[in-house]
This record gives structure tokens, sequence and C-alpha cells, in this order.
């Protein structure tokens, strides 16, 4: 098997898994084993409070855990005043949840152990699997083939740990638990980074933010990203998940926990590495993940309605932006607009302009809306920043901000304070606590100064708050795209039959390429395929001419193409020069015959493409014809089918497509017709009994009325 | 006038203003005044200590300021035990520096009195003037014509003051400075936002930043930033100049003072609103200043040498690392490589996943470095980040760190410190500092836990630390973007005679314009101007054959343009078609002849402009042929004149030169000829006797073996 069949192999049990978890009272049962055991075993515990493995048993004893602690060492009798035991097998009592943390080539023999004592889950500490390579691929896929015999979960390997920040039980060596509290509160972390677990609780801390469970997953051998999303959904304390990734490794489960965690309201914030070409090779060798795409992952996480932050300070100064407002947040078919409200132009310019990155649009009162606030003695102008630095008391900056909030020409409020914030906190920030009582849109602030209490006091309040103009940015522009997820994007269409005459593996010829295409609905140039000896066709002239074969991929090159034939006679004669061409170009190749094709007209050229993603799946991709996609980046992504609408907004992403939607007076193409083909052509996604690789149609002819393909490429793979 | 015009007008002023002051003494005198003033008035300042016009005083004698304070107030004898005087004119002796509080409409009288009694500076924090429109800025130039007149220099107005950290001269209402201490140190800091200017000050003192002076500029009725930039690198407290800019209002003399400052080794920041349109059209309205255009803006303060910021934060985290390293970076042809420490792997990738976006890299050592520290007991992989989690001791962080500085595969070190940071900060910067004792090139850290305390270690060590993986990726991009900026950019050609025979105003026929360009070396199609009646020429057919009129801009728009004119008698057919067209569709035009031009082929059409930028003068623009720079925005720009290196680093900028750059084998184009052509042309902005507001060669055809214009403008201004 290829690495790529690997991964789909992998991904259909997943989603058996899944299945499975959801039908029973499984997934309940993991979490509390998970998050809040009973009895825990700590293997490989130190007595040393100074070592990493001494470490467990401190943290639990810190924060308040009140199940029982079995330190497991076989050099001594008692670890820290409980009573130590030599191996699990020798444990008096059964446990729910082993912590594992001797040298990774033990711990299989531990595994066995701990399946005896009752254990559902082990999480292990100890590295020395997938992150090494290709032997340590074998001792995880190994370890985790033994977990799934003994009917035992595995966290990890290489993980390092899983926190209940509520219960106090802290199956992880995190040094970040060395703090005196944890602050208890909604948010949840799931990170592929270890490290980052940390660094992520410490700067939430200093923020004031609580959380609930933290996991790092290190190799996710067996429980991965997405079923941690799908539990923390049932999970009652978790009112936002955050999610630190390097790659993904589960989307067929991701996918619908997402989906979930969006219907149960809660929001899901991604910061994912990948967004330079630089960082996504290193997240790959980091993690010994496939190859993905960074652009798939993030049409993947959009489409299933996850937030992705694009700086590190956002994922956690969204979160409380998100737990209170994602929810509310409408689809909108414009630029979010928000009422800007200030003592800071300055200040509030630093946001206004990173918004206007995101299109997101700082929005001046309409002349109503002036008159009203006028009459109650609040004087405003019509600018987009509203600055109220010498115009107003406490009082009037409340009844303003309340007056937005219920208004109907923004979206969303953000208050932006100057130096009063530093020095006048109270003063400063009352008028806007005061004024969130208001339900209904989004009211957010930014503080231009230092101002910690000002923070605090907001933060306490509910009222996200920011500390820099970007990560404001960033987080309002997350809230309202994500709301743009599109619930018809998650209906599936109904699955295809792959037409009988085609072949079911390897390249398909042109012609059959084409016939695929045509079943699903996509318009494709008339063609007639003809033996070299009966040139016969009902094609009318002018046509293209052809060589047909499964084994040429680039007809030009070996003088396999002739085009503007006019008559029988020209046809006949290219037709033999073709055949000439490939028989000293190509001499190997299986030639099916000659493709006679009607000569299209057209105003635009595009491609559309289908590729089946190693991480995401199968995704249909738009982009500019001929050089000017990868010259320019014309392009945009979707996780395939695609609906209609989303096609439309894929045509809008591909910046050529102005030039078929008006731009300078030029004639119009038949845009309906082009979201049609594409979601047509998407639907490849839901063909069943083959499994389609790779197709093409390049290029797509956009006209005045219809588009129609005139290249069409298929490959499949063994199924 | 024109808008443009007064502002040509002011600039050419202000460089006077500038070289009388380079000549002379003016500079330190004016520092001195503004700065560290021996004996200041605050007129209007208040008994009540709670207002704002009771500040200065309040904040001088808080922060030990030791000169003489005459506050000046009509109603009170005594201002906080200090003798009041009821006027400027009543002042018992002179004044080096008045801070004026009083409605705007009382400022040109009080201006008088402080002329009358010595003052060289007169500071405006009263509003009132240029941004309220029209009539404001009318009282604006008659206050500062007025200033001008006494001799007395202004700052403002609506400008919230100037102060001076060191001697604690407080010239200034900023709430900031009611901290109890200020933190004295060699930042200073010039701002167009009054309020911005405190929210620096607070964040910066938050970091452990000492500051030297701020400044903020108001309305810049006389003092602006470049002046002010040009009084810093004069200042022997200042290392490093940080600008928050909404607008440029004195480009003229910035230019030439960033030129001064890069010379002195003092770095200059600048984050300037703008990077969206939103935020341009914003920062516009908000400063009554010129539509200028952010991307000339952008090359303007990159060809001066000035380190533009993308995020707020890193304006003040960018600071120790400029001010320790920028005089030392070499300028790269190459991306710069920076290697990268770390103790946790996810979080040094946040910050290579930006850097990859700024195109610096993370380089992984090469093989003999890896034996160099194998030798030294220190195992390090060959990974663009070396994770030295569990495989390090103190002293051998210290050493590889010491050694890669000294080393050549890298141009930088970057150190990535985990969750030890939080911990035990000793421990975990130690390292990093004692490691910085080592010349050479630029080490710094990022820090990717909440660790206030190894921040405030590593800066009191002086090596620059950053919170956010983002702030730390802009920084070190900026760093060596800054790197780059060309000496040779700045050695401006010989200016360039006007060519006598040509008009010196208004549009130019495409004859005339060929003429001009020619004249500076452009090479342009061979053409010849031929009379109607008179069909003679030298021109080799195929030719095409054009209307020559300085009426009509869009020839083909009138079918003033045939194309593929074969021969004499083709070419009189044609004349006639045209001059019958051109009668028909724009009856009014002078025709000036018949233009027959040879026929060129090329690889690659692309576009040459130049324009006068209104904010910061002539610009050079070359572009992707077509409509494709507007609809890919595939365009670069410089300030004019550019030297050859400079134009052939514009043409790396435009994506589509690709095309005849080696492309997917596509034929190359000769680069060398464009670069020439580029500068050439560039030229015109040295052209003396007339004024060029708009010049375009388009398209400009690329050939195997030179360029060539085919169609050329140029619109002359009024001298």
């Amino acid at each position: 098997m290829t690495r790529v069949d690997e991964i789909v192999a992998e991904n259909a049990e997943n989603v058996e898994k899944a299945e499975e978890r959801v039908a029973g009272a499984t997934g309940r049962a993991l979490a509390r084993a998970l998050f809040t055991p009973a009895a825990v075993a700590l293997v490989g515990a130190s007595a040393d409070e100074g070592k990493n493995t001494g470490r467990p048993l401190r943290f639990m004893r810190k924060h308040g855990y009140r199940g029982h602690i079995y330190p497991i060492n076989p050099g001594r009798a008692e670890v820290m005043g409980l009573p130590a035991y030599p191996s699990v097998a020798a444990l008096p009592e059964t446990i729910d949840h082993a912590f594992v943390m001797v040298p990774g080539r033990h711990v299989p023999e531990v595994l066995e152990q701990c399946a005896a004592r009752g254990a559902s889950v082990v999480t292990v500490f100890s590295d020395g699997f997938a992150e090494l390579g290709e032997a340590g691929m074998a001792a995880q896929q190994a370890l985790a083939a033994r977990a799934r015999e003994f009917g035992v979960r595995l966290l990890g390997p290489n993980s390092i740990g899983v926190v209940d920040v509520h219960s106090g039980a802290i199956l992880s060596v995190n040094a970040v638990l060395e703090a005196d509290t944890l602050h208890a509160g909604g948010i949840s972390v799931i990170s592929q980074s270890g490290s980052m677990l940390g660094a992520l609780l410490s700067r939430g801390a200093a923020r004031g933010l609580g959380f609930a469970k933290l996991v790092s997953v290190g190799n996710e051998a067996d429980i991965g990203v997405g079923e941690l999303v799908d539990l923390l959904v049932d999970d009652s304390a978790t009112e936002v998940i955050l999610l630190f990734l390097e790659t993904l490794r589960d989307a067929a489960v991701l996918g619908p926990a997402l989906r979930r965690a969006r219907a149960a309201g809660k929001p899901v914030l991604v910061y994912k590495l990948g967004r330079s070409a630089q960082g996504e090779a290193l997240a790959q060798s980091h993690t010994g993940a496939l190859a993905g795409n960074d652009a798939a992952v993030d049409a993947f996480l959009r489409k299933h309605g996850a937030m992705r932050v694009e700086m590190l300070e956002t994922l956690l100064e969204a979160a409380p932006l998100a737990r209170r407002y994602a929810a509310a947040i409408p689809s909108l078919d414009r630029h979010p607009r928000i009422a800007v409200v200030t003592t800071t132009g300055g200040g509030a310019a630093t946001v206004v302009d990173r918004l206007g990155l995101a299109d997101v649009e700082a929005v001046a009162p309409p002349t109503a809306f002036i008159a009203h606030m006028a009459a109650r003695g609040v004087k405003i102008r019509q600018t987009p920043i509203i600055d109220l630095t010498l115009a107003a008391t406490g009082a009037q900056y409340r009844d303003l901000v309340e007056q937005m909030l219920q208004s109907d020409w923004c979206d969303a409020v953000l208050c932006v304070a100057g130096s009063s914030a530093q020095f006048h906190p109270q003063l400063a920030v009352r008028p806007i606590i005061e004024a969130s009582a208001v339900q209904g849109k989004p009211l957010l602030a930014f503080l231009a100064p230092e101002a910690t209490q000002s923070l605090a006091l907001l933060q306490e309040a509910g009222v996200p708050a920011f500390r820099t103009p970007e990560s404001c940015a960033d987080a309002l522009a997350c809230l309202f795209r994500a709301a743009r997820t599109r619930d018809d994007a998650v209906a599936e269409p109904e699955p295809v039959a792959w037409p009988a005459p085609l072949p079911t593996h390897g390249d398909l010829s042109e012609f059959e390429a084409a016939a695929a295409f045509a079943a699903l609905g996509v318009p494709i140039a008339p063609m007639a395929l003809v033996g070299a000896q009966a040139l016969r066709h009902a094609v009318p002239y002018p046509v293209v001419v052809k060589i047909c074969s499964r084994d040429i991929l680039h007809k030009t090159e070996v003088g396999g193409v002739e085009v503007g034939v006019r008559d029988n006679e020209e046809l006949a004669r290219a037709a033999a020069r073709l055949l000439g061409n490939v028989a000293r170009g190509a001499p190997e190749a299986r030639i099916d015959g000659i493709l006679v094709q009607r000569m299209e007209h057209r105003l635009l050229e595009l491609m559309l493409g289908y590729r089946h993603d190693p991480l995401v799946g199968p995704m249909v991709m738009l982009s500019a014809g001929g050089i000017t996609a990868e010259l320019h980046r014309d392009v945009s992504l979707r996780p395939a089918p695609v609906s209609v609408a989303e096609a439309h907004e894929m045509i809008g992403e591909v910046r050529s497509t102005r030039l078929i939607r008006g731009f300078r007076g030029l004639p119009r193409g038949d845009v309906d017709a082009l979201a049609r083909a594409i979601a047509d052509f998407s639907r490849l996604a839901t063909v069943q009994g083959v499994r389609i690789d790779e197709a093409e149609i390049n290029p797509l002819f956009v006209r005045a009325e219809g588009v129609v393909g005139v290249d069409c490429v298929l490959r499949l793979g063994a199924v």
C-alpha cells in the first residue's frame, strides 16, 4: 500500500470507529476514564520531586485530585508518601487510566498489564515511536494494534499528557502545571505540540482565562484530535475548544465532530502551522505526517465551521469573543460592518486598518442614527471612527454603545480605549461593561495603552478584550468568516454510480474521461471517437483532431493534436499526420483511435481540477487557465462535493473570472452555468465503485451562454 | 494652485528650510529650546490638578524638571504654589519654549507675546485648526505665517506635546505621564497621533524599555516628522527612533533625515497606517492629508532605509533588536538564513512559519558544523529547527549558540524558549545572555509561554526578546529588509536637460513623448511623423499607423490605429481611413500628422509608468502588461530615479516577468536591457526645466535581445 492508500484506509477505519462510538455509550465512558478517572496508575513515577516523572503525583496533590493514585516503581515501596507497586499487575485494585512514563520498549508490556487491571485508557508519555521514522512507526502501529486487541484506548505515544483542571486529574508532566493555582473555566485545548499546551495555558492564565480540559495528542496512534473534539462537544465543562495543529491525521472524524460542535454552539478555534511553505514543510518533518496542502486543510476547516486564526495570541484572545457571540452571528451576503467608538483616533485606526485587510468594514453611522443620538444629547459625526475624546460623559458613552447594539446598521460594536484605560480603569471600562448587558450583537474592546487592570475588569465582566490591534482584527474577522459556513455545504448529494462501460482503474482515455464528466452533467464539447481507417462522424466542422490514448498525457508534445480542421479531407490528412507523429514520438502507446471534437469558442479559459488530498480527502479546484494560475496563484479550493452556492463563492475567489463578470465593460460570461458545472464536476467525490485520484478539465471554456469542457483527464486508483 | 502644486511648493520650501538649518547652528538651538528648555511658559495652566491643563506643571514637578516654570493664568496670582502671570507679555524674564493650552482663537496673540519674550519654540496643544477642514486650514496657515514672521518655530497645533524623559521637561498633557516613574533610555518616539504616543510609552514601560524624547507633531504646521528625525540624529540620548505615522507631510525633508539617521547608525522604525485601503482612507480623512498611495510611501521609506514594521507591537519590540544590530547587518543577495535553537519544537515552528511568509529561511546546520559540535560534545541534527529539549545542559546550549554566532552558515540566531522560561527564568535565559557577548550577528529570543521574568532578564541584558511569534518574525524580517537598502539608490544621477524642441507644458503628442523618452536612452520603436498629403518615410514595413494628436489619449477608441500595414499603398489607404475616423470621432482634436511606426515583435508586454505621488514625489512603476496588472496587482514601485540594480529588483518583484526569466523553459528575454530601460526612464525625475506629472510606455516589449517601447504618453504640468 502507498501512504495515500494507508491514509485512506485509516480514515475509513476512523469513521467506523467514530460511528460505533456515537452509537453506543463508549464516548461517555471514554471521557470519564480519560478526563475524570476514579483511579489512576502512574507508571514509572519517580520519588524525586525534581524529576519529570515525579511531577504528575505532585501536580495532582497540589491541584486537589480526589481519586486513587497508584505510583508504579519497582525500586520503591513508597513514593511521596503513597504506597508504590512494582508493576501494574501487582495493583490491589482496578484502575481507569494509566499514565506511562517508562522507556518506549517497555510500553507494550505495561499496556497489557493495564488492560488486565481494567484500564480503559492508557496515556503514553514515552517517546521512541513514529517521531523517529520508519522503525518507530512500526513499533507504534504494533502498539496501537495491541491496544485494540486488549480493548484499551491509547493517548499518544509521545503525549505530554491530559489534564482536567476542574477535578485536578493531571496525568501530565507539563511544567506549566507547577503553577500554584490553575484557573478553572470553560476553555478546553487540544494540542499536537506538547510544549505549546503549556505555553497556551500560561498565556491564558495571565489573561484571566479559565480552562477545562487540556490534551496533548502526541503521535495520535489511536485517540486523535477529531475524536477528542467530539468528546468535548459532550463535555458540560467545555464551552469553547482551542486546537493547536501541525497537521491533520483524522479529517474524516474531525469534520463531523466540528459540525457537531457548531450545532452544539461550542466554537472551535484553530491555530495551524503551515501558512508558509517553510512552516508547512517543517510541520510535516516534525510530525512525520503526509505532505498535505495547507490551503486544502484551510478550506476543510472553513467548510466545517472551525475558526482558523492567523496569530497565536488570537487563539486565546478570541476564545471569550467566540464563546459569547459565535452562535448568534448571522451569515451575511456582504462584508461585516463594525461600529467603532473610541477615545483614541489613532488607536482605533490601528484596528480598522487591519480589519480592512480582512474585508471587515468600519461603518459610519447613518444620518438617522446621528439624529437619534443628538435627541438623546450625544453628538456624534458621520465618520467610520466615532471619536468621543472630549465630547462625552461615561453615561453618554454607555448610551451610545447601547443604542448601537440595538440598531440595525452595524453587525458589531468595537470600543477602543485610550489612556484612561491605564489610569482610570473603572471609568474607562464601566460604560462598556454596563452596555454589554444589551444582547444581540458582539461588543468587544481593544485597549491601546498597557492597561492590565482594565483588561482584567473587562475579562471578569465577560466582555471580550484585546491587547493588540492585530489580534482584535484577526478575531473579529474570524468570527464573521465562520458564520458564513454554509449549511448546504454539509448536505452530501446523492451518491453517483460509475458509468458501467468505463474502466474501473488506471488512467482513462480522454474520450472515457469526457464520458465520465458528461455522466455527472458537466457540459463537454461534442466529440466522436473514430478508427484510423473509418473516419465517419457527425461532429460539425470545424473540429479539433486529437490522438486518443490513455498512455499519452501531453498530446501536444508528441504532435498528437491539430486544430481548425475544416472538412473530411483535411481530417483524413490530419489523422494520418497524428498517427505518424505518435508512432515516432510515443511508439509504445496504446491508441484507442482518433478523437474528433467540435471547435469551441469562449470568452475565458479556466481550469477545473479534482484531487484527493492526503490529509482532508477530495478537493475541487477552480483556477485561472494557462499559466496564470501558477504565476499569480489565482485559485480557489474546496472540499468536494460543493453546492452551487459554494461554487459561486469559488468563482468569486478566482480573480481572473472578473473578466467575465463585468470588468471594464467586457462581455459577461455564463456564471450560473459555470457554477453548475463546478458543482456537478465536484460530485466525482460521491462516485461509487471506483477511486478517483485525480481529474481535470483544462481548459474549461466559459461562454456568454453556457460553459464547455474541451480537454479531460481522469486517473483512477485501485479500489 | 491645486493641492498637488501646494504640496510641491511646500516640499521645495521644506527642503530650503532643512538646508538652512543644516548649514547653521539652528538645529542645535532648536533642539535645546524644544527638548531641554531652561525656562518655559505654560499658557492656560489650570490650578486644578484634575484638569488637563493642570497636568504639565504637575508632571514636570513629579519627574524632576529643574528649569523655570511660568504658569500663565489671568484669573490667579498663584498656580500650584508658583506665581502665575496674567499673560506671557507680563513675564519678568525671557522664556525658551511656551506650551499653549488656550482656545485656538487666542493662539495668534499668544504667539506674538511668546516671540516678544524670546521663545524660540511654541508648542500648541490647542485644536481648531486644519483638523476641522477648510476654515481651520486657513487659520493654521495664517498661524504658521505669523510664526515665520516672528522667527518662532511652531510644534502643532493640535499637538499633545513634547517630552524629554531625561530632564523631566514635560510640555504635554498626555495622561500617560501620570506614571510615578518614567524609565529613561535611548528610544525616542515621534507620533502623528497624540494618544498613541501615550499608548506606546505605557507599552514600552511595561517591557522595560527606556525613552529619551517623545514628540506629538499634531498638524505639523511648521516642525514636521522629517525635521524632528533630523534633530534626533544629533541627539546624544537617542539611539533608536520610532515613528507612528498616519501620512507624510514632509517627505522631502524626511528622506535625507532618514539617510542621516542610517549613516549615524540610529535605526528608524516606522509603524504606518494604511496597509488596507480602508485604513488609508481613514488616515487621510483623520489628518486632512492628501490622498497619497501607501505603496508609494512604503517604497519611499524602504529606499531611505527606514524599517517599516507590520504590527504595532513590533514597533516597540524591534527597537532593542534594531538598536543593537541594525548597523552590522550586511546587505544580502539571497534570503537571510536564521539558525533556530529551541526547547519547544512547536513554539519555534510558530516563528519559523511566519518567517517563511517574509522570505526569511530557517536553515539547517551544515554537516561540518554538526561534526564540529559533536566534537565539543553537543549532538544536534540537520533540521531547520534544532530541538535541544532533552539533549543539552545549559553550558552546552550556550556553547552551541556561541559557535553559531561565530559560524558563517547563518545570518542570525534565534532562541525559542519553552516552559523553563516561565518557571526557571535564570536557567532558561542564562545561556542566551552569556552567549550574547559574542559579537557579529544578531541573537534574539522568543519566549513561548507567558514568562515575564525571563523577558525582563533578557531585556536588562540587552538581548532582544519577543512575546509573540508574529512580532518576532516581523522584526527579524524588517531588520534584514532594511539592510538591503542600496547606497547606490541614494546617489542621484546627473540632471538631464529637457530636449529643446519639445513643448514645456501640457500633454505631449505620442511622437514628442517618444522623442523625450529616447533622449533619456530608452529604446523606442523606429517611427516617422508624416503629413496626410506626404506619406514619405524610411520606416521598414510592416508598420503600425496611428493618428498623432496631443488631444487624443485613447487612439484605438476613435479608430485612430491600424496595424500590419505592409506597403505604401496600404499606408495611404490606412491614413485616409484614420483621418476620416478621427474627423468623425474627435472632430475638435488638433492633428499633428500620421505616425508610422515599425511593427515590433516581443516575448512579453510590460508597462512602464511614472507618476508624481502627492506625498513622496516622483515614482517609477513597472507592471504586467494589459489587464494583468490590475487583475492580479502585479506591480513594482520605487521612488524615481532608480539605479540599474534597483531596476533589477523591480523586475524580480513583477511576477509576470518570470515568463522571460526561464519559467517552464520559455525563451528568455533581455532582462539587462529591461533594467537599463527602467533606470533610464526613471531619470524623468531628474529632468530640468519642466514638471512631469505623468508618463507611460504601454506596452513596453521585451525581446530576446533588447526592449522597445511602442506607445508613449507624457503629460507636463505648469513649471
